[in-house]
This record gives C-alpha cells, sequence and structure tokens, in this order.
C-alpha cells in the first residue's frame, strides 16, 4: 500500500487525515479488536467508542487486537454520539437500507470519495457504526450528514461490525492507494530481451527442423509465426529462456533406436 | 445490488457467470461457513473445498453458514488443486506480496475487473484461497495463472480467510453494480418545488421585515440572499416545507410582555 502514512493514534499521533472510525454502543469486546484489525489493516488508527457496553478498557479487545494494539491504545470514549461527533465536520451513518428517514444514501464508494474530498480539503469526517444486533438508533442517523448503505444481496445482508468497518476501510485505502493495478514479480531475474528470446526461437526451429517437424514445408511459415507468438506472448524472464535452451536441448538428444 | 442474479450454486442452479471460490485445504469449519455468508452478502455461491482438513460436510460450517446454506449445499469437494480447476481456464492464487516466483501479480480491483471481462467472454475464472495458517503452497501458486495480493498496511497484513473472500466478492460486486452511488431516499415525502421553497421564503422574510431584522437596511439584499442559499442548498420536502412554515408562525407570535 503506497500513499499512506498514518502511524498516529486517535490520541494525537496522526495529522488527522483520514476518518474516524465510531462505534456506538458496541457489545462484544472481540468485535471491537476485530475492527481495530480491520481499520489497521488498511492505515486508519482513529477509533471512538461511544457507551462500549463491556465498559473500557476491556480485555477481550486487547486479545483479539493483537498486532494492532495502537489502534486501542489511542481509543476515545466519549459519552455520546454527539459528543463523539462535537468535533467533526461531517459524520455517515452507516446503515442497512432504510426508508424512514429523508437523508442522502451512497454506497461505500462514493462515501470515501467524498471523504477524501473533504478531508483533502482540510475538514473532519466520522463514520458510525452501530451495535452488532440492533444497528444505529433513528436518533443517532438523525444527527448524521449522509448514509452509507453497502449495496449487499437484497435476499442475504449479513455483514457483522467488523466487516463493515472492512469493506469501509478497505475502500478508503482502495482510492488512494499507488500500488500499480498489475505488476510482474520477476524473482530475481530480468524480463528476456528480444535478442534473448530471437536466439532461442532460432534453436527451437533449427531443432525442429532437423527432426522433419515442419511438414508439409508449405506449412512450415505459419508453424513457426504459431510457436514465436507463444513465446512471445509469454512474459519470458532471462532464467526461464536458459531453462528452455536446455530442454530443447535434451529433447534432441539422439536416443540410441529412435527414428 | 443492482444487476446480479444468480441463484444457483455450484452444484449446477447457476449460470455459471461469477467466479468460482476455491478454498484449499481449510481448517476450521467455522471458516468454511463464514466464506460462505461472506459470498453470499454478495450474491456469490459456487464454493469447491480441497481437502478440508475436517472432512465434509461439516456441522460446524453449516452452524456458521445459516442464511448462506445452499452454498454449502452445492459445495464440491475436489480431491486436489489440479482437479479444482481442471475445467476452469483462468485461475487467480490469493496470497500475500511473495517475490519468490516470477508471476502477474494484481490488485483485487484489478483481478475483478480481468475476472469480469473473462467471464463475459464466456470464459470460466476460479479464486484460490489458502489454509488459515500457512496460505497458499507454492505449488499452488505454480498452477495458477496470476496473483491477487490486497495492499495492506506493510506494518500489519492480517486479513483472515473469510474477510479475503469477502473483498473479493465485494469486488466483484461493486464493478457490476448498477446502485446508484448516491440517492435521496425522501421517506414517504415529495422534494419541495421550487415554488414551495419560494413561498417559504416570502413567508420567513416577510416576518423578519415585520420584527426589524433587517438592519441596517443597505445589508438586507445579502442577508435575503445568505437565507435563500441556505434554504436551497438543503434538499427540502414538501413535508420539511409544512414544518419551516409552522416554526416561523410559532417564532413570529407576539408574546405578551415582548418587545
Amino acid at each position: 500500500m503506497a500513499g499512506t502514512d498514518h502511524s498516529g493514534g486517535e490520541s494525537g499521533r496522526g495529522d488527522g487525515a483520514e476518518p474516524v472510525f465510531i462505534l456506538v454502543a458496541p457489545q462484544m469486546g472481540e468485535n471491537i479488536g476485530a475492527t481495530a484489525r480491520a481499520m489497521w489493516n488498511f492505515g486508519l488508527d482513529r477509533l471512538r467508542l461511544v457507551a462500549p457496553r463491556d465498559g473500557w478498557p476491556n480485555p477481550r479487545a486487547e486479545a483479539m487486537a493483537s498486532g494492532a494494539a495502537h489502534v486501542l491504545d489511542g481509543v476515545s470514549v466519549p459519552e455520546t454520539t454527539l459528543d463523539a461527533r462535537a468535533d467533526l465536520g461531517f459524520v455517515f451513518a452507516t446503515t442497512a437500507r432504510d426508508r424512514s428517514l429523508t437523508k442522502e444514501v451512497m454506497t461505500p464508494e462514493r462515501a470515501m470519495a467524498e471523504a477524501r474530498a473533504m478531508i483533502a480539503a482540510g475538514e473532519s469526517v466520522g463514520i458510525l457504526f452501530g451495535p452488532e444486533r440492533a444497528g444505529l438508533e433513528n436518533a443517532d442517523i438523525v444527527r448524521a450528514n449522509a448514509v452509507i448503505s453497502v449495496p449487499v444481496n437484497p435476499a442475504f445482508g449479513s455483514l457483522n461490525l467488523a466487516q463493515s468497518a472492512l469493506l469501509l476501510a478497505y475502500e478508503w485505502m482502495r482510492q488512494g492507494d499507488a500500488t500499480p493495478p498489475s505488476s510482474y514479480v520477476m524473482a530475481g531475474a530480468e524480463r528476456a530481451t528480444g535478442i534473448e528470446v530471437e536466439k532461442f526461437l532460432d534453436h527451437l526451429v533449427g531443432r525442429l527442423d532437423a527432426t522433419g517437424f515442419f511438414f508439409p514445408e508449405h506449412k512450415r511459415p505459419h508453424m513457426v509465426a504459431v510457436l514465436e507468438n507463444l513465446f512471445r506472448r509469454a512474459p519470458l524472464t532471462d532464467a526461464d529462456i536458459r531453462v528452455l535452451h536446455g530442454v530443447v536441448r535434451a529433447l534432441a538428444v539422439k536416443v540410441p533406436g529412435r527414428k
């Protein structure tokens, strides 16, 4: 993951250039820890807990968060959702699709694009997540500026708290990520040059000529083109070319008794 | 989620127009069930299990998969990874970033774009996931056509099996999803028309004029513009407008003793 370097926590180590995740009345400590891990997988570590059911700190959360402990170390625990969002300019509420309130509803993709734009402009952004069973109460959704709804299968929506946090953190990362969409790992080798591939093809075709492989003769140009196309299509390394030379030499050895 | 309608399973009920998820040597039944749920959240249900540690069927997997049981009902259990991919044209291996094999490495985003293009062209596509602790063996990665690597925080990558499956299933859905990126839920109301807003503004400004709110007079045009801009900016419903008329009327009541 390139382009991200937020080592700071909610306690103030970071530069604030990321959304704050706010868990409202989370029930299971394990889910708080799993949410911290989900966030930190994508470099996010600003977490607030509103009225966690089992108090704070919570040993179960800490056990689950191993490796992402600093996210929990930096947690703040405001008493109410209003307190949790008091310093934030724009707050999203994550909910299943709901038609009881007049509110803008965004996909995770759009929401994180908006969040990136606002944060780039120096604004502060939070994302509210409701308790495991019931989700956010209407009062908390009313106080949010917009709703995020993940477009799940209408026949089966069962994202849990940490999964919802994972998807939002992933979307945040994805939209700022500088990882090349596709790259070739070369495993210590170099990509074969044109002349290396050409020499191998000469070697292969020469050996095949000696065996009478290209028959009838008028089909030879097409068959050579097929072979060349095959070996030009594959992304070959210099090491691959050495192996292929060896393979051709070995196959072309005159075995006693062979015609 | 629009644009997706795969009710079929690996057992043959579906149209095959989706990637097959292949779990290689999964250990915990719970993780198989959680993977089935993760997939079905995004409408995917073609699942294969290669040599599951605790055999198959697995009651723990079934207990965890509740609501996504048909994914497990349709599971096939090939003996080897080669068997599992025998009928598939293109197979991705999911791995943490690895430099020991020369292979194309893609982000989830690029990989699912490629998968969509191949499947649209009638090809068959699979995604290999390794066992929980060790991940895929080199032999399985060698046999894959390309690698998917999620760009996690270099300081902390801890995606578990079901989370990896969730992110791939989400990416698959996201790229084919027809959900509007943003929409207003109107909760049974209609968006207020221009004339409704205008009449409310006339009401408000008239009442404010009566109180001497616009002072000094030369600032009146700007202050009226600020108010109009505020109420034109908010997406108001006809119900909101009725409430706002009531608010203004109530505030403007002459209270005895008030100046």
